[in-house]
């Protein structure tokens, strides 16, 4: 029986996963379109906070109504807590690409990339996607902030990319609160991407040792 | 006799652990309050220096206790040096962490995580607590310097956050000699931090390897 | 019939390999002294100017008859896709080195150094070559910037020298969009520089421990 | 004939390390009073400086010496181009640390420290000797420089720290053309220990699951 009901919450979330991707990408582009486009006229305003409103409240839907569908709640609130973050801060799903691809591959029996490659193909999508969407979350903060010295959108793209790589001129830095957060956590991810990217190097390298041991 | 004396040694400090971790955290607490609440009461005031000197006379006194109880004093001193340390300096104790787990592991028989989700666990329990020891005590030698660029306890996490991922924007740096001692330590904690990811990337993608070769 | 005309491919990379080097090293020393030599007279503007469009026409022409020649255009482009980037921008083609070599490395049967060795000096000499390409291309587009604070070719080389090794101090940054275009991508070559020295390192401590636990 | 020259070469190099030991304390402590100390009386000044340059004459001088004595002449200046640099250049001679251990290792035998403890204990070592040295050149450079914002030997202390663990605040950058080569100089030490602290890590990670494996 729980059997049963876990095979329906997989035949589910394999049904829901393209849906949930185009709700992503209206929620990423409706949130771009109204922190990006200066004077839109009001009827666009309505529309475009519409689609965020309408993509967010997707997400929620989706998220209880598996909770609620689950054979197990607590089991699946431990073990998909990353699904929990991603409702409730939907700039975050980038992160989702990574766990998807993971259950993903394990039912269907794809041809695989190497190990490293797969790993900075994902780095690197994850990290361009959560780059826009803290240079979006900044520039919407900083852009009224008073004493800010990121005035547009391409300040904040500099300083996304100068945090990813811990490099941190410090020319261009937040000085809002909500922004210093969406700054932390950025580099936390650059931390990450600098890890996957050295850990990628290092593995290379010994694989390749042994296989020239090898042969 | 001396086998004894180390088998009673280890029961001790099995039974001194979480009598420690409590002093630990009201020494933190103490801190902290005494740092971040203004206007204190001076009854309110003497309480909570009270609590910081009991607890940290906690932790000399029970250094003192084991040197004396010790059979090889010198042995004591040389494989001990991280607890001499974190007597002297008791907001460095949350790298006791680390030292207190492995001895623990080694007599109990626990279930144990993997070692890269645990050397993870660690990293990232050690920087938060060092982070925000450093975050209190940059925030008390900066507030009152002449030319200080860190005047809330906000912009002291902001950049305890940036050492610690090696970004360094330097929008608020310490000025004081005391800030600057507390600031290259947490350098040199985010520079493990670092390794700690990397190293744990690249060991957990040489494992996938190596089990994948082998199915 | 393939495979011939694959082969004739072959030869004729290896014919061109050293003349494509010197119309690289053209390409350098005509747009270094185009950048870094004030008040050239017209005569040698008009010559230099000369010899960088020639050198990348070289460029252009050989791609173009590499893919003309090729037997399957369609597979050329997805495995050569490094040639199209650095035939658009020539001022990358060092990251050519590394390709080039290892197709060289197959042919014949050199005697090898290490594989870190090896990857090291790579990526030292890549690191040069595209920190100084890097350096002309900001200094030529800052030095007349409103508000830069890059003013000379010193300026320039020390940001780049701060960029690649991920440091970042920000006293020198360059504030046009095509100087920071430039600047996100000499970053992510320094996240590269980085992850190489590392992952060298870790490779070679672990080779180490492997032999002195045969002997 | 060529070996035994070889031999007594070996047996020279042991004999003389300790005495250029301490020449090399001896620079390192001249220069350090010379650049520190204010108002030094001129024949302590002169006293000094003799220091100094006798230190560097026994350097020269040992140098040419074993060069001379070298049964192949080009093979030394091949292998031994380290010596060159720390003859010429006598504040990087912590560099020679490394390669002065492990010749006197493979000779002796002594009983070794784990290959990651001894990486971590020369990397720290020359660091520290290192970072020394490059805040006292920067110091000399910067102090008189105009604009300079290095004022006193703490400035360069507390820049040397964040420039080796690639933090980079930048309140603290030398302007002067001789300082910035420092500069750059310890930037390149500063991503080795990086290097050295991730690959101890990430090594001794993976030699903790081999040996979990085997049990």
């Amino acid at each position: 029986m729980a059997v049963d009901r876990e095979q329906r919450l997989w035949d589910w979330e394999r049904t829901a996963q393209p849906y949930l991707l185009v709700a992503s990408l209206l929620f990423l582009t409706s949130y771009a379109v109204r922190v990006l486009v200066p004077g839109l006229s009001p009827g666009w305003e309505t529309w475009w906070e519409l689609v965020t409103i309408v993509s967010w409240g997707i997400f929620v839907a989706e998220y209880l109504a598996r909770l609620a569908f689950s054979s197990d709640r607590r089991r699946f609130l431990r073990t998909r807590w990353l699904d929990l973050i991603v409702t409730v801060l939907p700039l975050l799903r980038p992160l989702r690409i990574i766990d998807m691809h993971e259950r993903m591959r394990r039912r269907r029996n794809h041809p695989q990339l190497v190990l490293e490659a797969r790993v900075m193909v994902y780095t690197g999508v994850t990290s361009l996607l959560l780059g826009f969407a803290a240079s979006l979350a900044v520039y919407h903060d900083e852009r009224t902030a008073p004493g800010a010295n990121i005035h547009s959108f391409g300040d904040s793209v500099w300083w996304a990319c100068s945090t990813l790589t811990t490099t941190g001129y410090g020319d261009a830095t937040p000085v809002t609160s909500r922004g210093r957060v969406v700054a932390v956590a950025l580099m936390f991810v650059g931390v990450a991407l600098v890890g996957a990217v050295v850990g990628s190097f290092s593995s290379w390298l010994l694989r390749r040792f042994r296989q020239d041991g090898e042969t």
